[in-house]
């Protein structure tokens, strides 16, 4: 069996680790603040002082990290798991990034001999915690197949989409949807809100009609309920979109949709709900309707 | 069993229709235009030469039209179904209108002591087709009560939403989300396209993933093939749009990606495509990039 590395045990990155312990695997772990290496340590993770410890005691490495800039400080920094991972050994990236970062980490960490897929997923905090989560990988056929098994630990769905960085691209697809399904289903019930309609039903009947969504379907009762907890961060999916928009530059594509998006996002993060779920943005259009916020409790 | 009128055989009206000749009603059918009441006159249906005429015939009189100015005039102006109806009579409208307009459609009628539902639909040319529509129905119990059978002749799905108007509103909430979904698959898909991914791939891990909808399902295998077909076209989801925009306005609230999406198929209708499937869309956001268009044939 391998050894496995595990850097970023936040909202993500710790119950995946968890649920590598809980198959059986001998896990190193490092993440910047100390108590959730502690937690996983309390269930047989050994933890590390550094990434490049953690590549000197794994075969594999998994990162679950917010940005594109830390993975590659953590990866290819000073005392990253560059300077410790062996030869033939193999760095998964499960954070969202971009297909550029992606396509150099693949580059420099095949200079020394590594392998490396770029891993990112769908399926949020709950996924992570359930093991079903969806993996989109890009990479190498035999460094996914020699791998497959550690993903299998903690998702449902194993897709190879394609070479290096068609995992974070094919991620990105998903988060321009993700995003504007959300900030969709929050114009939608606040016409419905405004109409006088009985929210409930309107969400029994687009559940049964055309309009449906899988984010629909998430978000609508906590439109509902205003509340709206921690799951899909407002930060997070803000920090996508940028990352979206980045790329599409690149490509010299104008993206209508993920442009309004990202500002919207980026209101409600100016609006103190950076670390709220992003259904949270149906707060942006309230105010900019000059309608006054019924939530009780902060989110 | 109820006499039954139906008023505008197009794409949705002739199969509705169709339907409820195979329930084994009797059907009184007027349309501006003469083959599709031939067409069903061939099938036992008795043709009528004036919306009056379908209403002295009937107990009961469904519209399918495009328009609320449509609607308005077949129903209250001269020769239109109130001249004909009789009191006890209800009129049942599945076109798609607005909440006001239906309101005042219910409140003309009832001064003659005539019912009136407004009764949209969801499910498009295929679910007239199979007789799987769902129904958004606003208007009195008892009047909904008596027209169930009639409904269910044509729909799997028959939601009581609320009160006179409130049906017109629920499918307006749906076509916002319709739109916009069917924009946002535009976009993501450009994006996959533009960075080399195989979007069959795409298509089949968004399907598992948080990104997935209703349209996503329906566009996406529309743009991986190039074609767009006839199946819900282009100036009826801008008609649709400009509906919940006039709507809103009353409500004083501002629909950010309604007017963006609003826009976009105004430009694909001044592109010539205004009869072809909305997620010719697409079409628009390749030109606005500076891309050729590789359909061969017309849509």
């Amino acid at each position: 069996m391998e050894r496995v590395g595990f850097i970023g045990l936040g909202q993500m990155g710790k119950p995946m680790a968890r649920n590598l312990l809980n198959a059986g695997y001998s896990l190193t772990v490092y993440n910047r603040s100390k108590p959730p290496m502690e937690e996983l340590a309390s269930h047989g993770a050994k933890m590390a002082g550094s990434p490049s410890e953690v590549g000197s005691n794994s075969d594999v490495v998994i990162l679950s990290l917010p940005y594109p800039e830390t993975v590659k400080q953590v990866v290819l920094g000073t005392g990253g798991v560059i300077e410790g991972i062996h030869p033939g050994g193999v760095v998964i990236d499960t954070s969202t990034t971009d297909p550029l970062t992606a396509r150099e980490l693949y580059e420099e960490l095949r200079k020394r001999g590594v392998g490396f897929l770029d891993a990112p997923v769908s399926g949020g905090p709950e996924g992570a915690e359930a093991a079903t989560l969806t993996f989109m990988v890009g990479g190498e056929n035999k460094d996914l197949e020699r791998c497959m098994p550690i993903l299998r630990a903690m998702g449902r769905h194993v897709f190879h989409v394609g070479g290096p960085g068609a995992g974070q691209g094919v991620k990105l697809v998903n988060q321009i949807l993700v995003a504007i399904h959300t900030l969709a289903a929050a114009e939608a019930m606040l016409f419905a809100s405004s109409l006088g309609l009985d929210l409930g039903m309107v969400l029994e009947v687009i559940q049964r009609s055309a309009g449906d969504s899988f984010i629909f379907r998430r978000v609508a009762p906590q439109f509902i309920a205003r509340k709206f907890g921690r799951g899909w961060q407002t930060y997070l999916i803000h920090k996508d979109l940028g990352l979206v928009l980045k790329t599409a530059e690149r490509l010299k594509l104008p993206m209508l949709l993920s442009s309004l998006a990202h500002e919207k996002y980026g209101a409600a993060i100016t609006r103190g709900l950076e670390k709220i779920d992003s259904a949270a943005v149906i707060k942006v259009l309230e105010q900019l309707a000059g309608l006054k916020d019924t939530t009780k409790t902060n989110g």
